[in-house]
């Protein structure tokens, strides 16, 4: 199916993001699988090539145009070449938004220009060892002491906690205000009291460095209060639909992608005299996983445009996450199968794609929390 | 999900038709089904309110204007009433291409001012007893004498085949040159040696009539020969994706009607002392199905919209077809079961809608050619 | 595979009741799914040679053998041979542990000639119009006024429900008692105050008349309550274990006789030159099919055996009973997607086997309260 | 459930093996998962308490008893363990008929007690890179000359490939013969010409040594003739249907072991207030698992007493192997679901046991060949 969603700057812009993947990140992401970790030059590189920060504007270093087709283009050719590692997609889809639209002028001058620069490496701290995706039960604390706030808790399944020089950490400000208590707060590389635990040891995206952070009494600035007090879950609210949307990129491309090399590999493959490809339940399932991936492809142009448009809605959003991972996870586990013993050989990328899209259906907001989402909104 | 598909003057047609059916069909719907054939003059006043034929130029009586947004919203609202027994989607999706692009201006007099008033209903004879989907095993046969074509065979499960006053006919007329020996002829009431056999006793749409029909030395003047002689198949495959597309269309919108019947139905009743939509598993299975219906909803508007600029493909029409009927009897038979022992009781709209569709995977191509087709198109 | 369940005498049994069937049953049974309810003298042509109340003790003219290999038998064969209508699974399998462990010598005396004889046809109404498969929903109340109960209240899907001529209704006797508040009465025809109301229209099992009953001040005699006054919800849990694994053995013949008859039409259906069965796609459903009904096959005898042995635990016939159905329905669904065109016309057997069928995942306890029943024994 | 299928010598030959996991195996796994093969020396330690060889005679230092039982006990307790790198079973269940079967009273002498000592570890090669599952296309090929055969050919994934002392390779030894032309000859390590490829890279099975092998003018001697020239395929065929159960023996296991240790996590692990076993949607999928693990363990129990009894027939291992293997992975991923984000963290049993299992459906025989196998049978 041809998109419609793309103009020519778009894929100008995909052409010049490709040739960055080949020159810096092809030849290098199998080191950084072994080291569980990407070298911090990469994101150097990319910032001076103008893949990070497309939205942020161009007083400070970025791209200056809020469209979230470049980010998803990023995304989508990460994926298709299996780069798992770079984090690019969490930073620009994810944590920009924070910074953007909640920083005051000087907090932007500070993080602005590092963050489009490559620089200053970003995460999001949310989810703690106890909670999950049930945000409500956050038990990081920030107590203010003067011009600071004094935090202490933990956190885990922090993409980026290792490399990251700033973090956005989802504490509770007031425990007697229920969801109207929470903040978020930007700590910084180097404050006493911030350490970084183990770099998890994960099934798959081996060069995504994920890491348990912890705080203990770490005095973060007041002027590190990321938009207002009290705020927290509302700005997470209004967030969480863009960083769901783009996992469903994700899960869209991988599916086009892994879809498309065992098409391949069905022509190539001979079994008893034929190819692979040439026998009716090959030929079935095949048909049937183009079929899924047209339709997923479709919902998320669709809601891509609308997102663009302010117009994708938080029950829009998790229907995207939770179908279109599930397909994705789906659609992999199928085109292994149709292998055979090559597809369970960690060289063939299908084996890989298996390792690294498990947790799509689990981060961001699992498919069960999606369904409560949905489920709510229909007024049972 | 808001459509962005349609225009003001389609609502208004949407809402022309909404009391058409209210008044002219609502009330007796039941009464055809115990009958098992709908009353001719529902086509006659369908005829004279513009339903019938909008793609006829105006000179001939119809609406003139080819847009398949109109057809959409006849087959749309009729199924969400759950009037599964009026033939119009054949009439004016199936039918009217072929009369409105093969015939010459001597047929389109005789046959579009009949077509587009509803005193002439039409069918399209393809499928044989022995045949399914399989076309070219066709043994219906014409042997041309003098003026004549000489027309030997059987047809079965033809769509209005009782009330039907002119039937396309496919069959063989040059048994040497395969693909290229088929043509269309049409057999108009009354021939002889045309003859109709029972309506056949389905599972459901009781109100639709379909019919075995023999031809015995049936007489067709070769002036109802459509289009050119050998070219059949070649007009069969150009206009099977409108047809395929139309079936989708049916399956979105039972796939809403359905889901919105059973969602009420599920916040209305009680189980231990709550509403049993106010249970987990049954909001997730809404939830799942919601979002079903959503991506449902966006190819098949998207389609549509391809339909119209004359850019669907035959691969896309059959993932179309095939996933969209599919879903839609997956979500009515889940829907039946959380209506509980209602659900098998005729009375409820869901077990109307469970008898209805489990067709809808098997007419218009099944969903095992429609995966054939498409497996063929990845040159495995 | 070869079943090792059974002894000679078993199969002698079978081979005696399928004569029956061939003499009494088949020649009729299109006879009573039109009228929608068997004829009386097929209870007393049953009665007469033994297949009612085999377990009844010889005095009052039963079998004498509690063995439910013998009620498996009569199940199946019925099954297979689409007989939806008569009831004898329910009054054998279903009501007579009831009669035979609760009833006092008295009472065994009036009802279990009859019951053995087929001139006393049975039933149990525990579901109401309100409550589902939630029995502590049950509102019918039974007040003591002297020697008798008052009762009042509303049953519906009750089988068997109009040829009943004994039901043991479920009866609320004391409010304040909760579960320990519900008593079984015998209701007898023709006692004042008790009405039947419809036979309902239901998606299948058209010969099977399914009734709401209606009991407005119906004095029913003290000596016609069936156990202790209270215990009645005990007697259900003791005996809903045999009555839903009666209904998977109802499902595993059903698999057994759809999936031999789908074969056979896909050996001697040709399309495209060769037999349908000859495609991939067909054998490899077979196959999955065939996987499926062997293993369902091994569950349920198996737990007959334990039955037999008091050894089935109330898990273990909720298990069976929702996977056993699911799996029915399922394969039925595919088989008759196998039968094209055909599938859909009431004529073929798979199209019967599919409206009869959708309830099985219903009655007798949904999949989804048996997965309940099965999820709270595991103490999460 | 109770299983019914082990005597008391069994349940003390299953505590025994226990223990030996406990002390040889436990603390020693992890570090054989990262040097990506067991010490040889639990293979010695194995042997000397008697787990290999169980079915080897007595006089050759077996354990004297044919009782599959027994092999399964090791099978199951591996599994459960998470043991996934020792190759008992692959031993104990596929080589060992081979070797019992078909070696004669000279080649006894020289294995079965390396055999059942654990000294001679032991692997058979049929796959080849070009083959998978299609054994007729096996290209090694093994030449007469004199009193040795000249072997020549190329095998993959071959289980123990690394630690192996004698390989059973089925080659071809009269290309003229068709399916009569395949013979088993044994290779023993330090053979010339006899090398072994890389130690593959799988997604999981860590510490299961699993290799290429290649054979250039290997001269095995024709002492080393396995059973009779030119019948290979047939001891192929007759051999396959205990492999076949023995990996539905690991499937079985598996099921049971990581729905225990999941169910466990959602007793103990809490979200929004309460343990996640508590959510309705946890409480259902738990019990579908449930339901699928006990339908599961009685087929395959039956299975082995089949087995025992020389009854399985080859559609009915073909049945096994696929539907468990099948069951195996999907309850799998659904557990791994169910625990969130630590799911994804390798440190997780059920992160394990995603890695490990996936190849289950696919060695053996994969999913569709064993599809393939069962629909032949039908006769279609």
């Amino acid at each position: 199916m041809e998109r419609t969603l793309f103009e020519p700057e778009h894929e100008l812009f995909r052409e010049s993001y490709q040739k960055f993947l080949a020159q810096h990140v092809a030849p290098n992401h199998e080191k950084w699988e072994e080291q569980n970790i990407v070298d911090r030059d990469v994101w150097v590189e990319a910032g001076k090539q103008g893949f990070l920060g497309t939205a942020v504007p161009e007083e400070f270093g970025g791209g200056g145009v809020k469209d979230f087709r470049y980010n998803a283009i990023i995304t989508e050719e990460t994926t298709k070449g299996g780069f798992s590692g770079i984090g690019f997609t969490l930073h620009n889809d994810v944590v920009a938004p924070y910074l953007l639209e909640l920083s005051n002028e000087e907090q932007k001058q500070r993080w602005l220009p590092g963050f489009a620069s490559g620089e200053l490496i970003s995460a999001i701290a949310m989810t703690e060892p106890g909670t999950g995706s049930d945000l409500q039960g956050i038990k990081t604390k920030a107590v203010r002491d003067g011009d600071h706030w004094v935090l202490n808790g933990s956190k885990t399944f922090i993409t980026n906690g290792i490399n990251a020089d700033i973090i956005i950490v989802v504490a509770c400000t007031d425990p007697d205000k229920g969801a109207q208590g929470f903040s978020l707060l930007v700590v910084e590389r180097d404050m006493p009291g911030f350490e970084r635990g183990r770099n998890l040891d994960k099934i798959g995206m081996k060069a995504q460095d994920t890491a348990e952070l912890s705080f203990t009494d770490v005095r973060v600035p007041a002027a590190n209060l990321l938009g207002e007090e009290g705020m927290g879950f509302f700005y997470l609210m209004k967030n969480l639909p863009q960083e769901r949307l783009s996992i469903a990129v994700v899960a869209a491309a991988a599916m086009e992608s892994v879809l498309e090399s065992t098409i391949q590999y069905c022509r190539d493959r001979k079994a008893f005299g034929k190819s692979i490809g040439s026998f009716q339940n090959t030929r079935f399932v095949l048909a049937e996983l183009a079929t899924e991936t047209t339709a997923v492809r479709i919902l998320v142009d669709k809601f891509i445009e609308q997102l663009n448009a302010e117009k994708l809605t938080v029950q829009e959003a998790a229907m995207a996450k939770w179908w279109t991972t599930e397909a994705q996870v789906k659609l992999i586990d199928r085109c292994l199968q149709l292998h055979g013993g090559y597809g369970y050989m960690k060289e063939y990328p299908v084996a890989k794609a298996y390792m690294d899209s498990r947790v799509q259906t689990i981060y961001g907001g699992t498919t069960e929390i999606m369904k409560e989402i949905i489920g709510r909104s229909l007024n049972l």
